[in-house]
């Protein structure tokens, strides 16, 4: 069994390479009605696009969004969703010296070392342009979560050292579009993007962190013992390129508190249940409170550097390597749509699978 | 569909409440020929069983494993594995008191939520009981791992501010069973038994951190873009009770570095690429790169303590809730076989999934 | 992956072996609230039971089901109904003189040619005792089923060449019950019975159709275009022991008609759109028209006999088998609740899947 | 879950209406190395195409494919395989007529049914267009069967009562090539041709069966219990549009038989253990023995018709219809390829799952 598939209700197919002909999706089980347009769809894609600012690649993609079926007078059918991009500024030339060195912690090597041989332009399957397929899809889920009342807010919380001050339970998705590293503290955003410059200009490149908080999920969703909702969430964070770690409510730092202070209290208002702390992030027992559920995802710097690097052919002969192509010095600006994107994606497949226990 | 099953090739399934008949676990996809005693699955068992030491709760359960199916001359069958242990030393009056009132952080409210109504007695589906399903299943995972020259060592990192010093590349099973706590660094084992011994004396409770390693993984393992390695192993961990992060190789601290020092070179020892460093936790791109592969799980303070604490009843009226029942003080020192086991589950799964391309 | 686990909502995990220590069935997704006695489990485990009449094999099996999880104050709670038969009167030393020679028609061989080796004793896991399995699962189904108003009606249609005339529209569960070859035609069903004995004095074996009406299937659940209802039907109904074929309404002689004859007209009945005639046999295009869903199933000749057969050892010489061990001459009698049993696991887990889209 | 993907590890995901913008197909867990061209592929599409005789529908589709992924140097890649064919010639002005009426025995009124609303145009995701993904992907399975030293065979057996005489072990592709019924036999193609012909200028309709023989299935193949070979094949078969029935072996007409005829003696050749006969049809237990692969599939009379019918317009009010539109009055000739497709797909499905055992 392969692995381009994820949800188990609502479940996207992904495909593509970067340099092939195109880079898609096809969602089955997405519910008939939702009313959605190709703009729509195109707007979280243009979120993830390359070329926004000077923080991103250059490589100019115009990104542009089809939907092939499962589509009828600006609503979903039923039947399944394909949404497809065709490369188009593709440069394969750019890669012509990589071909047969491995650029290290790149996933050539590894690549090889599966499939016996790869599409080595662009980084092929390894290219984060996959990631495009799981925005289109996940712009229909924000939309049919949106419905019902459930919005998603992704912000970048750090880049290096530099740590952002996020009011989590009120930072909008405006206050993240407002500045061009997608970090809601808008202070820190501008220390970030000069650090995103430096290493920049360095031939580097720099990691990060992305906080993320849903509000609205209802009480009730999650399917434990293993589809646990912080579970899936792990899955799904972990599955996005150069992601190396999750950590949900108090995460890592809770480890280091006792049950009296990091459990939540219950309590009563207006006749419904809550909690009055969110320690927990959300989910208790891999199943959701009714509480915003709040994650944070680590980024680690982009391995495609310019900077000269010791490394081996694929014949296994040392040799050195400076990368060239288009990268982005820091994915995090990027990433945050594509954060957002499978966030949605599983939260909308959970609501769907409780549906048939209820 | 529900979320009790886990893996696509090896493929278990969890059944059992904590004060039922019993909990078990059916395998399928098991391979045939497996040469495995029972002795040595209650061995696992054993490790995750209460009652070891004064650092666990004292409910004394004998859990005894049977085989039920799929094995035949002491070898597994190819057919699916049923193992399964009865419940015995049930007390369930001890959690009378907490049928009505919704404890603090645990999941006994979002399990009303989300079903309408619970088994209460002894938490349940909810009860860190159902993990030794996993421990049963992992046993026969870590078997046949250990004929393909694979073994997983978890050792617990941290209890409460308390960090061990653990040489990740040497540590082996015997270091980390030598102590109660199961901590490889046998100096800090002491420091972190006594301060689980302060806690429980406190009726309260702590988290902590346990680390892994997995040496023997051949490269080439794991199935992106969403069955990527480290995204399986951080569902793995997330699946686990009281589980609040997750961290692969360098993981959040890597963020903070530049991909300059972050990359991870490439070289040739004996005809063979290896890597020099290892800051990718031996996962590259979702595919495992020949080095050892290591990650954090984060475990929050367990949230069963007998302090006083406020908290609603299932009606809704405030309250207050001194839990009763028999309870650890820190969940770490029996989660390490738990991890050892879910880690086990992932890797065979996936050595399993690359046969059907290779 | 393996082939034990069926459905995708309400999805059962078979396991055990005829004489091994239990065989037995997971169900998860079984939603939570459906009040169910053991009893009304067990009515229908015996109902396949042996020893029933002297048309069944004299095995005495006592057949106790017992509910292990899942299950809590005569409901089940929404989590892994998991249930389990012990064997008990296991005579494996009947099959002593079946371990070395592959009886012919038998699963023996393919089951050596697959696995490398097997559980001879009693056929393992190719013996028809793993139905218990299915027939526990169906139980719960056929009860949620009840509480929609739908019920599950299997005949036996045909044994050898006596063809019984089926009045399929109104047929009852207690026209079926109320002779022991389980034909609702209560004439022919004496001269199957007499056939069959002929069968048995012969020490042969006889095959035969079963016929199913499902009444009460609303309008609109099955899922193109691999998962139509008529689709899961058929793989439902071909993964029962000695089963070789399955039509759906008109069937083979369908492929007969013209269109014009075979199209069911559309009519309109108090509001309701529906069908003139049912040659479609309750389903158009994957989908439930609401008209009552028909099929048949075609059982072989069972392949135990205690005839002489030429036959191999498992070395590969020539030799001769007349099997010992106890049989059934004819399956069909103690096939209908098997029949009945996939039937509902299907409807249901339909039903529920129909819920994540509407 | 939804039903749009077929198969556990090569898995094709199906998509696309017959005027939406195109149909297609995602094979994800395709090994690499595949050697392929595009023309293999093309070839198998155009045996499916439209206007190849005048016994088929006029709408004169090019159906071009396009690999979109997976694919590199004339390889797959072992990445996901997407293939696209753009719809082209498109009247939808044709089913305005039908837009409102529901055709009798088609899938208009149960996807209203399902999904509250459908894409009405060419029938929408209920064409048999949509099959041209299952040919697609079923083009690849037959060259990596072939590769293996296996062929699928489907040819005509019957249409309405004229039955060919087919000589099931030796017929060829050729044999089936050579006529434009697709029948192996020459002479009884004439007659069904004649047969299609006079049906066609009667505006009307006939069904048929079509016979399917795999050679070189290695013994061992198949998944016991609930994915047992036949299991699988059923549900490919079934899930084929217009299909009534399957029958494996000596299927419906084996009921009659006694277990002393239908059973399939083993002996020895070569030091090969192999049946004399094949009532089986190949599979024993539900796993191959390495004799052919043999199964029948029927198919009903298309329900599309020109002829006057009655039936209710979408708001229930009765009317009459004269369906327009280009329509087959008989799919068996363009079946043939599509249960070739589906037939390869299982068996290299199940060819690659035994690798995870073995």
């Amino acid at each position: 069994m392969a692995g381009n598939s994820f949800g188990s209700t609502f479940r996207i197919t992904s495909f593509g390479e970067s340099h092939g002909e195109a880079v898609g999706v096809v969602i089955d089980g997405c519910p008939p009605g939702i009313e959605i347009s190709v703009e729509e769809i195109q707007a979280e894609i243009d979120r993830r696009r390359t070329g926004q600012s000077d923080l991103t690649t250059p490589r100019a993609e115009k990104d542009i969004i089809h939907i092939l079926s499962g589509y009828f007078e600006s609503r979903t059918t039923g039947t399944p969703v394909a949404l497809v991009a065709y490369n188009e500024d593709v440069r394969s030339e750019d890669y012509l010296n990589m071909k047969d060195k491995y650029r290290p912690s790149h996933a050539d090597f590894t690549y090889d070392a599966k499939y016996g041989f790869r599409d080595w332009r662009g980084s092929g399957r390894a290219s984060a342009r996959e990631t495009l397929a799981r925005v289109a899809a996940g712009a229909i889920a924000q939309k049919y979560l949106k419905q019902q009342g459930i919005e998603v807010v992704s912000s970048v919380q750090s880049v290096g050292d530099i740590e952002a001050e996020l009011d989590v339970e009120n930072m909008t998705r405006s206050d993240v579009e407002a500045n061009e590293v997608r970090c809601a503290d808008q202070e820190k955003a501008q220390e970030m993007a000069t650090l995103i410059r430096e290493v920049r200009d360095d031939d580097d490149s720099i990691g990060g962190v992305i906080q993320t908080v849903v509000r609205g999920v209802p009480a009730g969703i999650g399917d434990p013992v293993f589809d646990k909702l912080e579970a899936d969430l792990a899955k799904a964070m972990l599955s996005i390129n150069a992601t190396k770690g999750f950590e949900i409510g108090s995460g890592f730092s809770g480890t280091k508190m006792r049950g009296s202070q990091h459990n939540d209290e219950f309590t009563e208002e207006n006749g419904k249940i809550k909690v009055v702390s969110n320690n927990a992030g959300g989910v208790i027992g891999g199943i959701s409170s009714g509480a915003d559920v709040v994650f944070r995802t680590a980024f680690k710097p982009v391995s495609t550097i310019g900077k000269k690097q010791n490394t081996v052919t694929t014949e296994g002969e040392l040799t050195e390597l400076e990368a060239e192509g288009r990268h982005d010095p820091c994915v995090l600006p990027r990433a945050v749509p594509i954060v957002d994107a499978m966030t949605a994606i599983v939260i909308m497949d959970h609501i769907l699978r409780q549906k048939t226990i209820s």
